[in-house]
């Protein structure tokens, strides 16, 4: 049975091609999303993927992944440094969490520094643009090889 | 007429029982509401549950208790800590208002030791577990009783 | 083809007219709508106005105004204090943002001293009561004249 | 043998009655340590109380309560935000600590909102007037009967 | 008897015009000054207009105003953010007061966030370059009519 | 019937004479208590004074003093910086409170710098060694005139 | 040869009776200095008086008083809590200075809670309205006869 | 005639050997104290002690050591952290003075990091039990002997 | 020709495999760079690693790196904290340079959350053990081939 | 045509030779601007030198250099710390300004080591008495040698 | 076998007896360290000493200590305060540290009141000169029986 | 005999002329220790220059200056910013120390606008580029005169 991953994108990824194309690049999400679920098949995973602008719905998403997946990758944008709410949803979870960011997050404004995110993650990842994506996405096997 | 209150339950309760129980217990939120719904009922009081895992719909909730309801009870969960959207819908209430915690909340991360609810409450309960909710039950009827 | 604005309130502006009157006056949103839809005409201006609790929403629908709008109008409530996910939907536009408070925010608890918004807005309008509206529609009337 | 619990309560609660009426009620401390007997017995429980101006013997007598009682209520005053004496005594005992206080200290100035108490206390219940110690009664009475 | 209202500029917008461009504009003082003339006869209001370097001679002016004026708009420029005896002077007027900023100063360097103008002002415009001043002629009118 | 007022000393002003008189001077706590009764004995009033090192004495003495003083004069040492008890005490009385300190405590650690004691007090006279006792009679006999 | 002593006042303390009365009175600045110099004749010292609303003028004036008086009495207003130049024309003076506020700053907004005066200053006396005024006479008069 | 030495314990170090055994060791204050008098016996010095939760009769049994004592060791226990009053004591003291401490205090809570006791005493022995005593008895001998 | 990459290492990285096991992992430096240099070899990279205790032999590597190496991973370990110097001399380096850390320094102590590297590096990678480096290699391997 | 620099002082300067003559010398400001006039004239540049306790009128001085001046030599004293009206003048100016001070402001008190001049500064030279004055008119003459 | 202690001593302890002796007397550091190897000797213990002002090579050093030495006693000098390097070498002991300063470096400046070493360290001995040494070995030889 | 003066670079400084040039301009650190040692034999000094990545080493060097040079001047470049260690070796020196930076390091990141250096050196030259090394060898000149 294959293994599962969740790619989890929080607000403003939908807009991913248009948005501030300087920072995080001319790929849309639906770019991405078909690039990541190729790289992980060919890793052996399943990748499904979910975005949302909403924090209820991500909180309600991330809770779900417990019972449907084996690990998760998460791109919470904003919601990163504010949201209490989804660190608590990934607290709960039994799975690995890998932390997703396109931008250094460290090299934007200070209020970016901080991460709740990171709380509950195993690892990070971020400055790569679209390819933050994929090497999650090999970290998360790697992972999942050695549990 | 029978009083009304209105139980409020904030992102993450939904999966009581599953979520760190050794932190929050085994009960579930179903439990729980039971349980709630019979001491009321033993007050003399009539009690409706909400939960959501959405800032918005607790908002929408909130403001809709100022028609139908004696009292609120709430346990925000993780937005006590970051909702100034929830402790603006709690001021224009003008019925009472208790907050509920299950766990000491000044006991964990510093990050939530802080309320913005604690600003609109009349009173405050935490630490006992499911029993924090029925204190601030027979708290709320004490309330009443007095108004 | 006439220059279409879109304003956007932000959470509990729907209760306006009963919460907390001696803030915000007694005029209900649909008064003040109606009446910033009257100026709007006078200013040669087409206006949409939307109102949520969500913050979610608020994200999309700023997201949209790019295709639909040429300037918009935000009192964002509660979550001017506390929205990057807003913030971010604001960057990524391309047209006049203006920021607008029927309060002086400056004048109240400290918590609401920092706004988010302003990071993205073009100029603020603040203390004014449902003036604050009419003032910040000729503000973007006047923007647009010289864009 | 009855169960017995100690009620500690510490400086100008001596007072109560006449000190800041609007702030505490008219009650004087005797009324409220009769009220708080009598709930005792109602739950199958006895009571001792005591207050003091002084943290020594504040500090003395919880250090005592390690021999004679299965529960200690305790409603520090001012020392709640000054007393790391006090705290170093309750995080010595064994039995179950309850933190009251009739005021809701969320809403007073802010030296106020800092409690070295409630890194000591199981729970804490704060806001009802004379009715916390009431309620803490009844969560002693719970915590003693699941222990 | 015609309204008459006070226009107050601070330190170096004696100097608009040619200082910083970019961030202030090509207009002068006396073009700015003229050009609130022509709009405040337009609303039925006498504008006398005063600028000064000295936080002094400011001080004085707006005591001043207590005896001539209905109303006072001030762009304090830089002693916006450290002068607590202008804040004194117009908080002993029983005027409006409106502040006024030609820039975002929310977009500026930090220290230029804070405005103890802002504690005695009825509402503040910033960010609309020249416009601001006629937005909060406006502004005063409004404020007047309903007086 | 004379008026009486209550002179209250803190820890440490025992030693006055011996301790540090380089800050102090060399007058012992006696000689200065005898010259604040003559002089309040030429201002028409009587004077009771009161020292102690033990905080609990001086919350209970402070209570009393609402049942048979008119006034109270208070130096309390280093409680000054700590004792959020004696403010409560202070809180609570009807009477007028002067704060004293014989040093300028502003020329001293930062820590010396901030006083719990004059959010309850009149006024404030601090750097005049034993005058500052003396002109705090003085005050008071003013204060008491005018009431 | 008689002891002359000069009383400054800062910014705002010429509007004394009609500034804020409920905070600062209603005597006038003129009441105020007549009261006070016939008091320093009483005690045997000359008095000459200053008022500015410049912190510029009274900087020179304070450096004047070097030479023709033997001691200052200075109420610095809203300058007591941003002007180092002050402070540092106080600090090069040989005479004694005390420091004077009608209201309890200590009471007010924080950013009235520091003052740089007091680095210079042996003494302050505040609180007690016009008669701080006198008080700090009589206490430079004590200091003047040990000196 | 032989050097007496003040050992001063605070408060809760009384219940020694009972109290938080893994922090602080199954000995006695007793057991502490017997140790302490025979190790000082060797190194010729007679050994006082005390303890007390008071920290008034703390503040007053430092004032008498000035009379006779040549040296004073002390444990202040939590006041350490809190006791602005046993710091002037100490600081009025000509005896030298030695801080001790059963635990590291910087590897506990954050507010057991700063010390008032240090700022007053000659130097600091924390960290090893019991031992801590022994060492700094050793300390106080070895400064006896050069002053 | 075949493109150069450099490795380097920073203090106590020596040690891996026998310092905090639980934390870093068994491996040692030499076992985890001989993995870096075949991972290195597959993606055509050529690797060099460098590690050292001394924080200017770090920099005086990172300064020699511009001429022969096209890119640059770096775990700095501790000096990642703490060192300006290495920041600088990043900054001057014009080849990519990745952040990599073994463990989450996020979940560790506050001191560790901070890093100068960061704002000289394209990207961060950590969390993930020893798998950091490979992935960082993978991660540099893209960026090369995109530069 | 001769190159015209000026040399602003700040409040105070006009008191140096007598004011703490430890910290900043016995020569009085007319000898310094005398040795400055001689050393500008050695370096080909004429001196024009201005003195002012007013910072308006220092503002003011600011704003016209822009018209007569090639160059602007600035020891703001105590405005160095407060003024940010000078650093708004100084910003607007388009030739070089050196921020110049007799101490090494870094040695004094803390609210001494910030400086808002400097943020217009091409550079700061300070601690050398009035040779810093000649050592930065040396500093002029080499820039405007480059420009 | 006999026991081997090493001794550590960081930047600029090489110079003592000639630095600041004011502060850390006459001795030079090799006066104490045959001090202490005479000590060391008569406890049964036999001492290493090394000192160096590079960071690195103390940090090597430490690491070595794990093979060769049962305890380790450290004076840090300037990189007690900065060194996280020395601070992770120290952590991955398995040996007793304890960490000593000659100064009481509580009563110095602020930045020299953190220690990094005090998060890895057994104990602190500090403020009696060379003797802190002594009695640090003292304390080393007692822990070692004991274990 | 000759005055020998020591001029000291820190980490990075060996690369100038190749790192960020729009900085620190494209002189090598050899141009500029050749244009120094010219001016100082103009001056009648003898420069020796030293310049070393390594903290340990720069400590080192700054002890030796003692014994061979009578001034110092020092460009401690990042670790300015983070070397307690050598500001305590340039604290125990007795000749004159002056701090050097080409660029206006109060223009920069703010963890550059503090230096340990400056708490050692008699003055401070900086954001002249290499003209600050040249200007301090003439302040240095000065100074050894008047010594």
């Amino acid at each position: 049975m294959p293994v599962r991953i969740l790619l989890v994108n929080g607000p403003n990824l939908n807009t991913l091609g248009t948005r501030e194309p300087d920072i995080y690049g001319s790929e849309t999400l639906a770019d991405i999303e078909a690039k990541c679920k190729k790289t992980a098949e060919s890793l052996g995973l399943t990748l499904d993927s979910f975005q949302s602008n909403h924090e209820g719905e991500l909180v309600t998403k991330i809770q779900e992944a417990a019972k449907q997946h084996q690990g998760l990758l998460i791109n919470a944008g904003a919601y990163t440094h504010t949201s209490v709410a989804m660190l608590d949803a990934l607290l709960s979870l039994k799975i690995p969490v890998i932390e997703v960011h396109m931008s250094n997050i460290f090299q934007r404004e200070s209020f970016r520094h901080e991460s709740y995110i990171s709380k509950a993650a195993k690892g990070i990842i971020c400055g790569f643009g679209s390819d933050s994506y994929l090497l999650a996405l090999q970290a998360m096997a790697n992972l999942l090889k050695k549990a």
